[in-house]
């Protein structure tokens, strides 16, 4: 018999769980779950990484990837940028430990927001090789090299080596090397593609790729950097209470009013008095002095009184013009339309819908639509019928749009379509980052936007079916009309050239007249949809 | 032009995220991302940890659960257990604080061991209400009650009040109150449908449900606690480079030879030497002073050398008769078939798969038969098409088994399927814990016993075809032999009763070797697959 655990025993073994210890143990969860997937997460990470370094200091990103075989089963990454660098002080801890960062109490669009990321590369590159990362970073002056790895047991960074090199050349940016167990293709969901898809959505940025197969070059085609998103403040609508508790705890203001003004976006004067009328508190009062029940009125209040909505120069779309661009430049297609929604707002989140769509010319014919989901600019490749972008395309009736298509499937037809979320917060469905959580704000932004530009490419298909067909009948009449015209010229004894000349004017009126009427009926359903 | 942002104003930004931040702002990576499924959400982690709690103590737990509303959209929900209770110094921690716990470490079959879960039921109540959880507990002593909530910016317990009261019953246990945002419901994924699994898969206990629509007994049918499973060691097999550098740095042993056979299972000191002797390592030589050249080498060798599988006591298997006693309890259905496999192993850890199915009888015709998930003996209610079980499942030919079925689809038709995985460590897909993630080996596990069942069921459903059309041939031949035998006395001028008899006679014997050839066939066919 086994032995039996008492509460005293039980007591003895609890201990504190180190947040790297659940990731490793949960690799799968950041995206390490098998050796091809691994290698994609490790360029992936460090790539984001790299292009939210260079867009928050406004530096045009020019990244070098390279990707060698050591062994059978390994392979040494090193992924170079050109952003501003990390301080000598803060690169252990940002790359040595996980859950440390600048993103992830901000509200402003960015790629990564856990501080996971590259810390989870390096986590999963010592388990699997026992090897050290090589971190080497500088802001233009020293060069710090760190050889660093990641001590499991408490979270915290253990710098084996650290050296500082002079800086002649007043290099800037941040260059990691780590050797990782994996397995590398070059189809499907691979590192090229990824790679592609992220030059299709940031097309400011210069990637070098030295892969096992050679080098590939995906070159910047925009020299402006993106505009920069601003940071804002929480707004009161869609704020949870555990969080406005906090936020009182924490405010250096001295009054409810004041507290309410500043600590929130687009609350005004007048707005706080109306929410502290309605909270029944005296907006002099100390927000530090507010019970429980003070602070669950207010809350109740802030979400009756009416707002504006929220800041949205906070998010950095694509636009529909690099989306049509980036489009293009990836695919052999006759038609391309985009559409940027206005921003919106979910749970107190700005966010943003985009889509592309691209059909006819290479595009395969009877085949399931090729879809491009992208979240603040970062290409999807997993996970995605798990994912609201997935949901809302099969939601949508392109059935309406002359393509064929299953109940809750994918279109079929030669046509690729392009979602881009753009949001201060985005809801992935893992730590991996790989789908985005079905809320149905979003799923009915996504929809919108599918829509709209379905009506576009309606229009565009109709107007080629038409053309198809007018050039048909012409065919039709062409051969024909000769031999009616002698026959009526025989039979009427009038001149034949005259009659085979009102022949085709009258053909050509009438066709034209039913082509009208068709473009006429098209216009109306459009409405009605 | 927004604020450009340099390497030094990145780094004063920069800061640790507690893991409780971490999950309050991605609580949906924890089950809570709608109203309806927080509330199961809650209920489950609490269930789970009472059951894990009173297994340990090889006590047959009874579980009490009340779940009340006290505002249109609050609950008040409390569940007491009957287990060993926490002794008083550690309840703060092991329930105000995420990653706490005592089974993260272990390799034994528990149905918790992230420290996630209560804490985490604590930090979603307190984040949509705003109160503090009240933990009772007791090991049998004085009776400990803690006010208490989280401190999400450093992930510690905050007790806002604690008390001792005497304890004259003798009472043992937990009981845990919380309030929480929720939305309850009783149909499809629920509270009722999780507990009514959570009765099948744990007929020894007692779960009484006291909801917002009444009272629900969950009695108990079996008296005896299940089997005590035991503690291993990792196994060599499979595990990782990392994790053996890590066993390295913290063993007591002082030689080679002695950390491998004490700090693993499975080896002897004749495996040890091969190792050793294989890594070209002295095995008297101290572990701590072994280069990192040197673990390379003994980590290899340690993949090479033959072992014995991971013993499998450390597995607590629901076993044949409980799977066939819980579907019986729950379906009115005429067969039932379980089949526990041999326990296996996947990257060094033991598993063990165990199905059951339920065929007719009421069970619906023409719907997709109804799949029962269960990891640990705790059900899976949601995200079923990203489970391995479901992969599994449409996986098979259900076809062979007379069931109608679409490509990558379920079986449709009377059945129901119940899927046990049972393994020291469950790769679930997110912290959520509702699916399992896609691990080669544990596929083909599954597969291979619902083939097994299948050919059992298809075993029943032909015997159950055989019977109805051989009583519709006998329905036929008797009635029209009367007539047969009328007319054939009439030519031949014979007794018609002595023709009757006859022709029965003649019938029945035929009728039989038919039925014998078809079940030669039967079972030719079940070899064959």
């Amino acid at each position: 018999m086994a032995e039996i655990i008492t509460a005293e025993k039980m007591a003895k073994s609890m201990r504190e769980v180190s947040v790297a210890e659940f990731f490793e143990k949960n690799r799968h969860l950041l995206g390490y779950e098998n050796p091809t997937k691994s290698l994609i997460t490790i360029v992936k990470e460090r790539v984001d990484n790299s292009l939210d370094a260079c867009d928050e200091a406004n530096i045009l990103p020019t990244i070098k990837i390279s990707m060698k075989p050591t062994t059978a089963d390994r392979f040494r990454i090193v992924v170079e940028d050109n952003g501003p660098g990390v301080v000598e002080e803060k690169v252990p801890l940002a790359f040595g430990s996980l859950l440390y960062g600048s993103k992830f109490h901000r509200l402003r669009q960015s790629r990564g927001t856990q501080g996971i990321g590259v810390s989870g590369a390096i986590l999963y590159s010592q388990l699997t090789t026992g090897k050290p990362a090589i971190v080497t970073s500088s802001t233009g002056k020293k060069i710090n090299v760190f050889e660093l790895s990641i001590n499991v047991a408490n979270n915290q960074p253990k710098v084996i080596l650290h050296k500082r090199l002079n800086n002649p050349d007043k290099w800037c940016g941040v260059k990691i090397e780590m050797e990782a167990e994996g397995k590398y293709i070059e189809r499907f969901q691979s590192i090229p593609e990824y790679l592609k898809q992220t030059a299709i959505a940031n097309p400011h940025a210069h990637i070098i790729y030295d892969g096992p197969n050679g080098r590939t070059d995906y070159k910047r085609s925009v020299n402006e950097p993106p505009e920069h998103p601003r940071e804002i403040k929480p707004h009161p609508h869609g704020i949870e209470l555990g969080i406005l508790r906090r936020m009182i705890l924490n405010t250096n203001t001295k009054s409810v009013i004041g507290f309410l003004t500043s600590d929130f976006s687009r609350v005004g004067k007048g707005s706080a008095d109306q929410i502290c009328k309605l909270a029944k508190i005296d907006c002099n009062s100390n927000p530090k002095k507010l019970s429980t029940e003070d602070s669950d009125r207010l809350h109740k209040a802030m979400q009756m009184v009416k707002l504006i909505a929220p800041p949205t120069n906070c998010l950095s779309p694509l636009k529909e013009k690099t989306i049509v661009e980036g489009l293009k430049k990836e695919l052999q297609a006759e038609f391309f339309v985009s559409i940027s929604r206005s921003p919106t707002v979910y749970r107190g989140n700005p966010f943003q819908i985009e889509v592309g769509l691209a059909y006819g010319g290479a595009l395969a014919q009877n085949e399931t639509c090729k879809l491009y989901r992208f979240a603040n600019k970062v290409p999807l490749l997993y996970n995605q019928s798990d994912c609201a972008i997935t949901e809302a395309v099969t939601e949508v009736d392109w059935r309406r749009y002359w393509l064929t298509q299953s109940t809750n499937a994918l279109p079929v037809g030669p046509l690729a379509i392009l979602v881009h979320f753009a949001s201060v917060w985005v809801p992935f469905t893992s730590e991996g980052k790989q789908a985005i959580a079905s809320y149905p704000e979003i799923i009915k932004e996504i929809k919108l936007a599918l829509q709209d530009a379905g009506r576009k490419l309606s229009k565009f298909i109709s107007q080629q079916r038409r053309d198809r067909e007018r050039q048909i009948r012409r065919q039709i009449f062409e051969r024909y009309m000769p031999e009616v015209a002698e026959s009526l010229s025989k039979l009427t004894e009038k001149d034949k050239k005259i009659i085979l000349k009102k022949l085709e004017y009258m053909i050509k009126n009438k066709t034209l007249i039913k082509e009208e009427i068709e473009e006429k009926k098209d216009e109306t359903d459009e409405k009605e949809a």
